[in-house]
């Protein structure tokens, strides 16, 4: 080997929390495995230098059984592995081990010092409150749809969504740039139509365009976005990763809340011993990269989450992160506008509720389905 | 409604087939939920249209019984509602189906008027071989690791491995942007190292750094890498994204052959009756996205994919897909040397074998243990 300078780390950690399925027996091979293969991903005695054996490699703090088979173990990585880039912070804390069975993150805890390094979300609940004007009850939002729509169409919905007193009107998840509904011509339409309807409610409904699209597409749809009056945007960074969310987020000229939709992440929760936990996931990692609400499928609708699992979500949106602002659960996904109260009882006023078709099922009169809606919401919440 | 151009799609269709996980009373009703789940994502019976319903809404094509509670569906979804990019392709592929339990996306095929929208790998397996001048046994692949070295000990180390008749020297996954090893001097120094070896041995092997990193620095990192010398690029589309693995593949420019590398894309392949297929994830979406070639862990390593798995893979790498070329298969994840002839005999030799940490094991002079690796894939390849 050529010299080389010291490493001389900062001594300051990170930690994740992960559960092991796995025999007593193995359970300290596998947190062990754990710190070697987030970090350096080398044999352990083939490592070349102490120092980075002492101050790269991760480090079990705890490790505790939680049941039968089942271990929880805190491990500290150092904070200069994450390199100051959300892609290399996910990669330590669950890259490769994402691979292993049996290992599931259940948490990660930053230290200021790499939190600062992290705007997060540029609004949050109480900035998104404060662009929709609504105090003391949940949000209320809905999708524009079904795909196949043109895009008078779908303005002529937003029109009348926002008529009825709808605070967030987002595209369908679905709606991309197709040679039938061109993201253009619909941003212009439905951005014209969410000011129409604002300039006779006096109300401030925000209209948040799909900008999910190809890599050096993203930050120009958004753009463009914002010029044809877009309130916010939607964003699936399963589909186009975490960190192209964190450059919209972190754009100042575009200064637009992001709402985070969860296409293509079901695999990450869908089993509890393995994967991400979704506090984490939906929580936690969509916080981190700058969304200031975080779409997920609530229990009871077509998806399959747990009320349990619904609940480590909003922990993940508003659990502290050093200086990181709460960021609004959004429970979507076949909700219905009967079960508002329980909802609202279930989220508390801090959440954002997101009800699709159910909206267009209450008789023909679409606006005022939406009116029943805001009622039936702000009576749960006691405004009534 | 306001009135409506006729949506008048082409007819085409691309098929994505299914595994269902339920009983023989639900299958069908699950496979048309996949139908609309992915395309109106709307109540059948609200749907405004019929066009939107005979020509947007996804389509049986087959549903089969595979065994008990398995079944095999073949759905048929309009190219137009893939809207040419890559997010929507994938979204529509499998974006809120993957959280809905019992799906797993088995296959897919695109018609040449969607393909035709996709360069793919931009050289593909004739064309690695033809930077590294290999033509009759598998390429040979190692990293230059671990964390924690400083750029000095990592071009070292490339040049050792290089002067050994190592074929692909990539970065380690988790060489980032580290404070203790920064990205710009690694790449200037590594790039150096692979020329002065090559100089000297009259081979062609590439450097393959890391440009996983920031979604708006990582073009910026692959102009570096290629400016100081890099002849390939390694990219985790599972940290990244996939359609950022696209726009590198795709610039004329940087015109670099790209592994990719599959940190973070576990959870998808975890379970057999969820997720995506093997062969799917690795090798056709990969394909798509323009990775010349696929790592993944190897059977009977440090992770835990069966040897069936591995074949899927092999068999998504070069299946017919168009007129777009077969990629490298990259076993890895704990391989030896010991092992080369068994690969050899497994993946035949349009195949790269990865081998790490084993390297360093076999004795003290890295360049020699190179060789010896060589040699044993020259003669299990026949060449002996």
């Amino acid at each position: 080997m050529t010299s080389h300078p010291s490493l001389s780390l900062s001594g300051e950690r990170f930690t994740a929390v992960y559960e092991l399925s796995c025999g007593g027996a193995e359970a300290e091979a596998r947190a062990r495995d754990i710190c070697l293969e987030q970090t350096v991903e080398f044999p352990e005695d083939l490592i070349p230098r102490q120092e980075i054996r002492d101050q790269i490699v991760g480090r079990i703090a705890s490790l505790e059984p939680l049941g039968t088979d089942r271990f929880r173990t805190v491990i500290e990585y150092p904070v200069e592995a994450a390199g100051g880039e959300l892609t290399q912070l996910v990669n330590v804390l669950f890259g490769n081990i994402s691979i292993k069975p049996g290992v599931r993150l259940v948490r990660f805890e930053l230290p200021d010092s790499l939190l600062a390094g992290y705007r997060g979300p540029r609004f949050g609940q109480a900035g998104l409150r404060e662009r929709v004007g609504v105090r003391h009850r949940p949000l209320l939002c809905t999708a524009i749809k079904p795909m196949g729509l043109s895009p008078e169409e779908l303005a002529e919905l937003t029109y009348r969504l926002a008529l009825g007193g709808i605070d967030l009107i987002k595209d369908d998840h679905g709606l991309a740039d197709q040679p039938f509904c061109r993201f253009g011509p619909r941003v212009e339409r439905c951005g014209d139509a969410v000011h129409r309807a604002n300039s006779q409610t006096g109300l401030s409904c925000l209209y948040l365009p799909n900008v999910t699209g190809p890599s050096d597409r993203i930050m120009d749809r958004a753009r463009q976005a914002k010029q044809a009056g877009a309130g916010g945007l939607l964003f699936s960074p399963g589909l186009a990763g975490l960190d192209a969310m964190r450059c919209l987020a972190d754009d100042d000229d575009l200064s637009l809340p992001i709402l985070s939709h969860p296409a293509f992440q079901g695999p990450f929760t869908m089993r509890t011993g393995e994967g991400i936990s979704h506090g984490a996931l939906y929580g936690q990692l969509n916080r981190l990269a700058g969304a200031d609400a975080a779409i997920f499928p609530n229990y009871g609708g077509r998806f399959s989450f747990t009320e349990q699992e619904c609940r480590d979500i909003v922990d993940g949106c508003t659990r502290p992160m050093g200086a990181m602002r709460p960021i609004f659960p959004v429970p979507a996904g076949g909700m219905s506008v009967q079960r508002a109260p329980e909802l609202c009882e279930f989220y508390g006023r801090d959440s954002i509720l997101l009800v699709g078709g159910d909206l267009h099922r209450h008789g023909p009169d679409l606006t005022e389905n939406c009116r029943r809606f805001v009622q039936l919401v702000e009576q749960a919440a006691g405004q009534g």
